[in-house]
């Protein structure tokens, strides 16, 4: 009972709190250059942003309800309420949460991951190189942190924990749980930054680049620029774990045995696996090269995928209809990105980086942007959700970078990397670090240090070997 | 096994079915004033016809294959693939479903047919007319017949059979039995007609009329169309089944008494109850008013309905993305309004209604549109589908009707009216049918002669009647 209401009451202020940040802002004098129309836009637009972070309903809920007001009070015309639902972007991000089901149902997700172990698991080190091996080959094709480390990587650290004996809570953690669990939790967030579909926040920042930037950022582009800070960083972020913070146990023969046995158990590859592997390889093809060879674009391509996989039967056409996070993201995203693009149309997005401009103009944008860059890395300690961070942070942030004179695609990207990146601060700045940090095989002093260490790695290998990456690229 | 096996070879020739028709069109020299694009559009949208009605894969998988065909053969931009997510009709079908839902959930569908039974329960005729009573009040908000048989009144009369020991095979059929599934089958068939959100395939034929013919057909307009030829039917219809196919017993006070049972077990009003059918009202006004007094789309309003059944829980967030039905019409839905819309701007239509044209241009339009509408309507004979049926057939009959000088608005109505009732003909031709003729109370060819006398007084009223009343309001 007790435990029912304070949930009503978090709730209730919850609904509180989205009701009267939209209501003042609303009701505010609207400042002179803006339109009312742009200002009511806004305030219903911030509401959604309050709504998304303090949840008094599921996100979805949230954006629907954004959406009807905005008609309903003629801040919108239905038409331009409803464009966001033919944003390629939605479909994109709605396609790979299905092509992600794919690869658990099919079992092909536990199948690499195996492969991996069982080349890489003859000592603690090296297996947990195997660890994110298997998160980054499935991080293109599944769009969430949370199905890969849910989904597949979680469930085989702890068993590769218990059959070493290591339990959170009788001292036995340190054996070999703890390092584990720490390296592949921090993984998942350098993976989530490499590909424009390994996590849903990703698509939604690149639309956002688009409306508000007017930059074009291709699964193609996105993946070439994270390619060289991202291999240093998921190379040097075990062996950092592994001085600061080593296991007891160094060598792992039973691990490899592990992965031996159950590889035999499965048997051969099975007719959906071959289907769904091939599918994943044709997608990436088209995602590499069908931009530059027949202008086929990213949501082109996985919008295939999930036709392929309903053909071949990998998926039945009820799955996709059941898939009900799906058709969740779906519904919000395509809302969010439908407001971020006519807050940029009715010329707010303007407004303020004139405002902001006026202030900082005798900066250079190198010294501005990277204040600004640290500024918002570190907000990655005031948020619980990447999505949510990336609706209310990621376009304020990116409308000042271009404000002070910053490239649009280098900023665009930059500020998606870190995103990504500074998950890496808490347990509970992503769905992931809960199911990580609950474990219990790592104590809350120690992931906040260790996290706070690699932050302090990540931004120069992000910012500076980053930066000289993009200048040969020609980003900056 | 062999029912298997049986199935797959179904299944297999659907498929080869669907593939031959667009590729043997696509290949066929392209006639001269057509673009080679506009063609190829044409063969995927027929593939897709014959996929809806042969059904290889459920019908939202076929639209999901031809959209990706559409965007890989570059037939159509991605753009332009995806734009018909945005079309309002898509967003008013898929909310209604979850309105549905919540008529369901609440128990308030079936609290409203035990009151007209306890109202009007005392003989078998007036008994007819309080399910015919249930179905239409139920009709604006629940856009399935399907769902209105399936879910409220087929089950009611079934036990309202039992109580009077009618039962399908004993003989005992035609004590009452028989002359209720025959009415309510029946009469499901008219309120289809009578709304716009009454049936799926409704706001599918305004969509599309709105894309070929440009006229908008409102919420309003379509039920003040209907008003006086669909009374004129409600009230006509258990008449001619009561002196054609009379119940053995006339009188039915068990009926009066199960409903007032049933309702004193139902207790009072419950608070979703409430807010549903306050909800329900809300939106009843808006359909009717909204559009002339504050330019409220019916779109809108229905989203407004989801809305309000979300923050009135009435239904859970988790409900609504679980709803499969909804996001799976959604898809095709959006997918074949997109088809549409690019057949008429590629000039395909055009060209349809010019080669028609030439032929029949010594016809008066009042005779061509009645011959028109009498193939259209016994056509019903050759589909198991409203909605295929209106997919394949209400846009080129209405192309025709507009060619030979039919007045567009008129023509859109009247054609979409006829799709409704000739669901009255067998027992396949809508999802309903099956339901009730599957219940073993009617003979198979007492269901066609009684269909067919049906068609009969139904022609005459709606295009004679009809003819009338629409002269009335302007229409003519």
């Amino acid at each position: 009972m007790r435990a029912v209401s304070v949930k009503k009451n978090a709730q209730s202020r919850a609904f509180l709190w989205t009701f009267l940040s939209g209501s003042i802002i609303w009701f505010l004098p609207t400042p002179s250059g803006i339109e009312e129309q742009a200002w009511h836009l806004l305030a219903i637009f911030i509401a959604t942003i309050v709504g998304f972070i303090t949840k008094p309903i599921p996100m979805g809920a949230v954006a629907l309800i954004a959406l009807v007001t905005l008609v309903m009070t003629k801040t919108l015309t239905l038409a331009q309420g409803l464009s966001g639902f033919s944003h390629p972007t939605s479909w994109l991000t709605f396609s790979s949460f299905l092509i992600a089901r794919g690869f658990i149902k099919t079992g092909l997700a536990s199948r690499l991951a195996y492969l991996f172990i069982r080349i890489l698991g003859q000592n603690t080190l090296l297996l947990s190189y195997g660890l994110l091996a298997t998160d980054l080959v499935l991080a293109p094709g599944m769009p969430s942190g949370n199905a890969r480390a849910g989904g597949v990587i979680f469930p085989l650290v702890k068993s590769l924990a218990q059959i070493y004996q290591s339990e959170p809570h009788d001292g036995s953690a340190r054996r070999i749980g703890s390092f584990l669990m720490l390296t592949s939790f921090q993984g998942t967030q350098i993976t989530t930054a490499l590909f424009f579909t390994a996590m849903v926040a990703n698509p939604l920042m690149a639309g956002l680049a688009g409306t508000i930037a007017g930059v074009e950022i291709t699964w193609f582009s996105w993946a070439l620029a994270a390619l060289v800070p991202g291999v240093i960083s998921l190379l040097i972020m075990p062996l950092i774990i592994y001085y600061l913070y080593p296991p007891r146990i160094k060598r792992t023969p039973k691990a490899k045995k592990l992965a031996q046995n159950k590889l035999a158990q499965m048997g051969k590859i099975s007719n959906p696996e071959w289907c769904m592997a091939l599918t994943f390889f044709l997608l990436l093809l088209l995602w590499i090269f069908g931009d530059s060879l027949g202008g086929i674009k990213s949501a082109t391509t996985a919008l295939l995928g999930v036709a392929l996989l309903v053909v071949t039967q990998v998926l039945s056409w009820e799955e996709i209809t059941a898939e009900k996070k799906a058709w969740n993201i779906l519904l919000w995203f395509s809302i969010l990105l439908m407001m971020a693009s006519f807050l940029n149309e009715f010329g707010l997005v303007n407004f303020v980086s004139e405002q902001i401009q006026g202030f900082i103009d005798s900066f250079s944008w190198q010294l501005a942007f990277s204040v600004l860059s640290i500024v918002y890395f570190y907000n990655g300690y005031f948020f619980a959700s990447k999505a949510a961070r990336a609706s209310a942070m990621y376009a304020p942030f990116l409308s000042v970078a271009l404000a002070v004179g910053t490239p649009p695609v280098y900023a665009a990207l930059v500020l998606a990397f870190l995103l990504n990146l500074s998950g890496c601060l808490t347990h509970y700045g992503t769905a992931v670090a809960p199911i990580y940090f609950g474990s219990g095989y790592v104590d809350i002093r120690v992931w906040w240090k260790i996290g706070f260490i690699l932050s302090v790695v990540y931004l120069p290998i992000w910012l500076g070997i980053g930066g000289v990456w993009w200048r040969i690229l020609g980003l900056i």
